[in-house]
């Protein structure tokens, strides 16, 4: 009899246990104000700090990163998709010589351009990536239209771009992606022969990346990231970046994901698919997923970057373990840019 | 006082909840034999059916998969290390004209073949691919250099190439890779004008990609996979098994995986690093974490294939969502090899 008593004891505090967990799970906000929009963006994480910035590119940067807010926002707060609300935005960031991705992207070994990219859509996991392009102009659009016009997921190099030719994409001679800035990038580290990870401006070592996270109104989630990768690289080394699971992922029932960083650490520790598998099985919520996977699992293996992170109540998370990222969001009630550590 | 004793009561059950949990979690059997080695390997998964195969083929098939398990059990037996295993054990498997990796590659539309590989150790979490070559003999050994000499993860085209040549990996001319037999494929599928996912044997859909996952005796898992692609593949697409996180992931924590089957779906849904992820966050062994991935979400999504899983007390599991999938495993007490459903 006692036994019986203790065994439904048991059953009532284990049930009591596993609501408790719920609790603590996904949406710990924003619960009574769905549907709701809500845009996140990135800009490249590394060593950016407040004293080695000019007033002039801090405010060049704010100015950038508060235009692709706008973009994003004005197609979201209208009832567009978030898929339009990505695309466009990153296509901003893209034209910016400010970021590495699109115009702004560094030179490879060979004083080549290498653009990577990939967007993934929450709703149904659909995905496309294009990776080793420099024919063409905006490298988000391209991996959209992989996404939606074929039944791959990844192209790279020059079949990557006959497809994106057969698909009215832009595409634009090499030289479009020379910037003297970025030249000299090159030419100063060949001269100390080494490899760097993406951008240096001197002083400020960069993951340069971009990529943007969208909710729309519909309440779907896609993620995107594009890239100029690493500056002096070889090889044909492609990142993380158009690697869905690495760079990019998606998934209405968890997050969008989307990183910057040291490529190889976010390959190997798979970091967009982790944080929305420690969502997905191990109950946790957007900050709790960001912070194990950057803060705790890249920071243990040495791995610098950082990641911006969306779920489908709104709740957003941008861990970084570096100095800085180039970061904001914007959703109903507020808008943020952010570049420093708080 | 009576909340107190209910306190430490609720305590106590929860101490032994989680050890049940626990009890549930990845190491089910064996652990009294650790340390122990153990491979398990596949060869492609598809409809594989036993009314359509001839006695020939079928013996010709065993004996391939059982010379296989046979190379990477002596190294291991011997004290060897699951790298070795898994590399070795995927060579004979790329040099059989009978699998679509390595010499019996599948020809692309433009009548060339590009082979993708990727390699994982589970002690580190590094990691090593190559993707799109068609001048590397083995390409699981291009991608161990990637691993072990180089500071990316992944290589693709020429620069992969350049790398490997200058590594002392075996090149080859191209034409290595052509037999008649996967040369008539690509005809018969042109003549249909059609993209069929790897290997048509008149009727036999297969996806054809093969790979390892070893244990050695010092308790470190290693994965690899090996593949010719698609016949008939355009643009340079990319499939899954060079992508870690989607085709491979090892981590001594939870798994070592190799997959097989149609890869778009196995990037999109990540497969390899989800079933690792569900053992990690979810508690699961790796049955349980191969049904969830294999047998239930992919198979609601619509994608075929199989996967191979080894954790590190030598649990293995081979679930595939297809006909057959040619596979098999070796452990100081077992050895099977099967090529239907049981």
């Amino acid at each position: 009899m006692i036994r019986m008593v203790l065994f439904i004891i048991t059953l009532l505090l284990m049930g009591a246990c596993k609501e408790a967990n719920q609790q603590k799970s996904h949406h710990p906000s924003n619960d009574d104000q769905f549907p709701m929009y809500a845009m996140v963006i990135h800009g490249g994480a590394g060593t950016i700090l407040k004293k080695n910035m000019t007033d002039e590119k801090e405010k060049a940067y704010t100015n950038a990163l508060n235009e692709a807010l706008s973009i994003g926002e004005k197609i979201l707060k209208n009832g567009g998709t978030s898929a339009d609300a990505v695309e466009k935005t990153i296509n901003y960031l893209e034209n910016s010589p400010l970021f590495n991705a699109g115009k702004g992207a560094v030179f490879t070994h060979h004083e080549t351009n290498e653009l990577d990219a990939s967007l993934m859509y929450g709703n149904d996991l659909s995905a496309g990536a294009v990776g080793g392009v420099n024919t063409i102009k905006n490298p988000i659009s391209a991996a959209r239209t992989v996404l939606e016009k074929s039944e791959h997921v990844f192209m790279v190099g020059k079949g990557a771009e006959e497809f994106a030719s057969l698909h009215d994409i832009e595409m634009v001679d090499p030289s479009y992606f020379y910037t003297e800035r970025r030249y000299k990038s090159l030419k100063r580290i060949k001269d100390q022969e080494s490899t760097e990870l993406s951008e240096s401006d001197d002083v400020n070592k960069k993951h340069g990346t971009v990529g943007a996270v969208a909710l729309d109104l519909q309440g779907n989630i896609v993620a995107g990231t594009s890239t100029g990768g690493m500056t002096n690289k070889k090889y044909n080394r492609i990142g993380d970046s158009p690697i869905i699971g690495a760079g990019t992922y998606a998934n209405n029932k968890t997050c969008g994901v989307s990183c910057t960083g040291h490529g190889e650490f976010f390959i190997r520790y798979a970091v967009a698919h982790a944080i929305s598998s420690a969502m997905e099985y191990g109950n946790m919520n957007v900050q709790e997923a960001g912070d194990l996977v950057i803060n705790q699992q890249l920071v243990e293996a040495g791995g610098t970057g950082g990641a911006i992170i969306l779920d489908q109540n709104g709740n957003i998370a941008m861990p970084f373990n570096t100095e800085g990222m180039y970061r904001g969001y914007v959703n109903p009630h507020d808008r943020v840019i952010k570049i420093y550590k708080d």
